[in-house]
């Protein structure tokens, strides 16, 4: 699960500290790639994504993990980065219809734009990304035509663009499953589920507040694989 | 030059503090949009081409504008963000030949990016940039081709793509202009070039090194046009 031999073709991957971005480190590994990981501090109200970042990449290995500060939150315009309020207990059937306020505007084109400029730098050939078009929130940038999109653009916007070198891919291997599937797939490859967190509006100790849209999702998809979620369970909510 | 009134439709406009996106926020006003002005602090050595942004806004004007921190120097690999050695004295058949070390990774992918999230928000319906695939360096997300495939990504990127709203424009009214060119199209807005700032390796004071591919270039423009370079008259160089 650690091999970070030198020889390995490095690849970035984007790491939230979610379930859906530890599972795709854990794929990244499986698939010969030196994963490169990059975390961001984009003005989220809370740190605690951060701190599970380090504890999957502490766990799952990386070559080198990085957190860039973004300062999201001056453009305002979300509830993950501002004072707007969370939704809570919205119904499963909601969740997916209509873009929520927990959208961050231009979000995953910000940390891919950041992740093809580190990509770069290292001369990888991907980009990991850990975005899923089938139990989701509804935004608009974790749609497949989306990422052919950026795709398209990355060739384009670097020297593999002008210099005729192999241009870069983006690996999105989680944009098909469900979060029971991603669940699964990241139990095989030595996920531990409990060190990573998904809550939009936790409280100080981490503890999930089991009523947003995250949580909802998150809970969802254990209840679907028949399984109990570790996080969960630590905090005696399972 | 300076109606900010808020009936005028919101734009987003890039400003580094040099010659170029300055002429491109005088027209941005020309145009009938108020500008709301992105800088960036993103690791570069020098903080002059800050203080020129903020010189530029408060002689043409702007609804807002914001610094953001982004640390690309993390990255590397730019001699814009590093201890690399600024090239001097390449002629200027050589410069806009091959990807210099200055270019520093997937910039201008990174920057809209930025633009778009902050465009999101105020609602804007188009991006200013002023990049020139003419009198210019040789970087690849400076060609029209890239913007177009920028356009296209935004399209499908944000609310608007999802929401059928009109999607967001590129606007880069420098493409096809020389250098000669847009210091005319800037004077007969009255941007004052003076108060811009173009070079790679300045001295402590600001004064221009003269000899970097953007010293050339700008000093080559004003010689085109038949002009006295302001900035240089300032520090007794022209």
């Amino acid at each position: 699960m650690t091999d970070l031999s030198s020889s390995l073709p490095p690849a970035v991957v984007l790491l939230s500290g979610g379930m859906d971005s530890a599972t795709v480190l854990a794929i990244a590994h499986a698939e010969g790639y030196r994963p490169h990981t990059l975390s961001f501090r984009y003005g989220q109200r809370h740190g605690l994504e951060l701190k599970a970042a380090r504890r999957v990449v502490a766990h799952l290995g990386a070559a080198c993990h990085q957190v860039l500060d973004i300062g999201l939150g001056q453009f305002g315009g979300s509830a993950l980065t501002s004072d707007l309020a969370v939704p809570k207990g919205r119904s499963l059937a909601d969740i997916g219809q209509g873009i929520p306020v927990t959208y961050v505007p231009a979000r995953n084109t910000i940390f891919l734009a950041l992740a093809l400029g580190w990509a770069e730098v290292l001369e990888a050939s991907c980009i990991y990304i850990g975005v899923s078009a089938v139990d989701y929130s509804g935004y608009p940038d974790c749609r497949p035509e989306f990422l052919t999109a950026f795709e398209q653009l990355a060739k384009l916007a670097t020297r593999a663009g002008v210099e005729g070198q192999t241009p870069l891919t983006i690996r999105a291997p989680l944009i098909a499953l469900r979060k029971a599937e991603i669940i699964q797939r990241g139990l095989q490859l030595g996920v531990d589920y409990g060190l990573t967190h998904s809550c939009y509006d936790p409280a100080l100790d981490g503890r999930p507040c089991q009523a947003c849209d995250a949580c909802q999702l998150r809970q969802q998809g254990f209840v679907e694989a028949g399984l109990t979620d570790p996080l969960w369970l630590k905090y005696g909510l399972a």
